[in-house]
């Protein structure tokens, strides 16, 4: 009988993380101040992450030892299962081998609690009390509210406003985790004062958010702030996914020749693709192919350029050199919010860079086909971000199909879409837009780029 | 390190289904015809239900071989995990053991497509086009939804109305997997027509959705009927739950003193109980306890009488001899959707009479609050459903510590409640209102049973 999962036992977990860095001829370069451009120094970042974190951000150690309290939380829903999508490529009728892995598992329903775990462990190390962050539909918010909870910290968070009117289930469900979850922009902050003083009924955005959640974590004792994405140490924590990938593709007797991920941050797609990567770093794997599939309403890497850019709208965070439409650029209101970043981590835009990797963009319409065929074969409704991932499995193991090759693909199946559904539906009832997206808009975002000098 | 859960790879999954029929020395009694009262024979059963299903339901064989295909499907999700509840132990301060099976990873997130995957199988071996059922909140009807799609059948879905208006996304969720769902009353068959002249506003009830999916199945060439609980059939398929636990708990080197489920119709209870209660029909393990938890909305095993009584609102149905509070009783409008069943799988209720298994009823407040502790705890947020045998575990964990006994609990997490937060959001807001049901309301409706001679 054909096997359709491969699953690890608890004591299989990976014990370290995968640090890319240590591997990379060439390291993304560092981080800039936000207001001098002046290189930025460990001491520049410790009022806002706790000091781990930050040791892990500059580390070029290649493994980094995961500590047992945080493995010991993680096997609450690791190691996730691998599947192989035999019902899928029937109905694709390929050749290709697709393999998935399914983060879908955790409590909070993504890939997401992989960092928030590893991020409220050092916060607890360090004495905090809690963290502050910002979330747009709520899927990272929801992530850190489970993990502060499991580790006895507060949790604050800052959620787009017109996400917490449309959208009360994410809500509902960090209130459950015990998160204090309050509408951005909100009267607890001076950036969500002058918003609302501006206007009461604003909508919020993401970038109102972070600004309210970095002044709310720095100016409360006990408090710092946490990231759900971009910066190395989250896709360092990420890297448990390729980790077990590895060895469960070993179990099936495989090894991919196409890897792909969907990248807003691009956390989720490094957290898989990394640790094989480094198969192509070293010269063992030279033909691996690693696509970060993105949205085209925020094509970063496929219309954007290679440039310093704030990584935050409000210029308050780090500059980052990576691939940018430009910090203030507002992109589309697709339903993958997690794919609306205008920048992309650092170490992904370094190996597109450099060759070691492929990016690609798709409109709304197509990839939600592509999830309600995946949903149909193997049951599985992924959310709109995931279904980046899973149109660019279904196109390449098209080309096979076409090609007549056998190639092994393997994507990462982030998250689940049960809190999505409104875009399943708008679908169905051929209610989706596709937003055209004009070249003068990203021009008029990228000319206010900062002026570094390297 | 401890162990927090136990995973079987495929190559485990169970080969045979469990039918407690064979083990029992008193069997539940036969069906009774809905008019004539008289036996009822399989030929009766035959314009409903496929044949093989029928068979099923009389049979008195011990292992019932699942059939590769339907091994196959279910190796989807299955077999799922095993969860050994050390947070949670922790939170109650208990020396008790507490164990639970994790339903919640099935596609449809509930132990429901254990049994639609082979009901559709064996539709489709009789050639079938479509199976029609009702569903209330929507868990059945998704399960339907999602094995009748990998199966090549069509699903027609009746959904009763006031639901189908209020929770759209368990719709969506069916319309992804390709079911036609209608809301009930419908205007596509005689008996929601007939509602419809009377009230166009009707809001349904499961007993109206009930009649419309009967008709629609044996009015409509190739079409049967589905049944998601109650009867036989439907509870073997879900031994798969109890066997796999079997396996597990052997893994983790324990036995379990108590078996928890929460039992609406009683199918996900069985499929967890079953396979362990042969332990104790053969005297193996004399002094396991097994309890069948409901909600006091719905008291059939705790308040209401064990009589003949037909199964379904509408009278076409078969008459059955279980735990009832009459079938025309109207329970209370709990977030528990699924335990608003008026009576009890007739097996479960025979072990109940014999003596071999406990029931108990709790108020969804307390419920709830124990759901609640189990989320922060566990991080998996259950439906309301389950929410009752999570209640039932605690109180067993703390009868366990005041008596300082470290007993070995075990429950079924029959699924998650991502479709249910706002039973959640209304016990954080205090909101949640406890029925009391009046003595007379049961009286009334007991005194409409039929009048069976034995």
């Amino acid at each position: 009988m054909k096997q359709y999962k491969y699953v690890l036992p608890d004591n299989e977990m990976p014990t370290h993380w995968y640090n890319i860095i240590a591997d990379m001829k060439t390291p993304p370069p560092p981080y800039r101040h936000p207001v001098t451009l002046e290189l930025l120094g460990p001491d520049d970042l410790a009022p806002v992450f706790p000091a781990a974190l930050i040791a892990q951000e500059v580390s070029t150690e290649r493994w980094i030892e995961i500590p047992d309290e945080v493995q010991d939380v993680l096997k609450m829903w690791r190691p996730a299962p691998l599947y192989r999508a035999h019902r899928w490529e029937k109905a694709l009728d390929t050749p290709a081998k697709i393999y998935y892995k399914w983060e879908g598992v955790s409590p909070a329903g993504s890939h997401k609690p992989n960092t928030a775990v590893a991020q409220c462990y050092y916060g607890k190390q360090e004495g905090l009390e809690g963290f502050a962050t910002e979330t747009g539909a709520g899927q990272w918010g929801s992530a850190l509210s489970f993990a502060t909870n499991l580790f006895g910290l507060k949790c604050k968070v800052f959620m787009v406003a017109v996400s917490f009117q449309q959208k009360p289930y994410r809500r509902i469900m960090m209130e459950t985790w015990g998160g204090n979850v309050v509408p951005s922009p909100s009267s607890e902050t001076n950036a969500g004062r002058a918003i609302l003083a501006e206007n009461p009924e604003s909508p919020g955005s993401l970038g109102i958010a972070i600004s309210e959640a970095i002044e709310y974590a720095v100016t409360h004792p006990g408090y710092k702030y946490s990231l759900g994405s971009v910066v190395n140490f989250v896709l360092l924590h990420q890297t448990v996914i390729g980790l077990e990938a590895l060895k469960q593709m070993e179990m099936a007797g495989d090894y991919p020749d196409i890897l792909i991920g969907c990248a807003g941050g691009g956390s989720n797609a490094a957290g898989l693709i990394f640790p094989f990567m480094r198969d192509k770093l070293t010269g063992a794997r030279p033909d691996l192919r690693a696509i970060f599939v993105e949205s085209t309403a925020c094509p970063s890497m496929t219309r954007g350029i290679y440039a310093y850019d704030w990584g935050d709208t409000a210029k308050t965070g780090p500059v980052a050199k990576m691939h940018t439409v430009g910090h203030d650029f507002i992109p589309a209101p697709v339903h993958a919010g997690g794919l609306r970043y205008h920048g992309m981590a650092p170490s992904i835009c370094a190996l597109l860079q450099q060759g070691y990797a492929e990016a690609r963009a798709y409109h709304q319409v197509e990839v939600l086909e592509a999830a309600q065929s995946f949903a149909q074969a193997e049951g599985f409704i992924v959310a709109p971000e995931t279904a980046h991932a899973v149109k660019a499995a279904m196109d390449e193991a098209l080309v096979c199909k076409a090609a007549g090759e056998s190639k092994v693909i393997l994507f990462n199946a982030s998250g689940h879409g049960h809190f999505d559904l409104g875009a399943y539906d708008a679908y169905h009832r051929q209610a989706l837009t596709d937003y055209k997206l004009e070249e003068e808009q990203i021009q008029r975002a990228l000319a206010k780029l900062p002026k570094v000098a390297e």
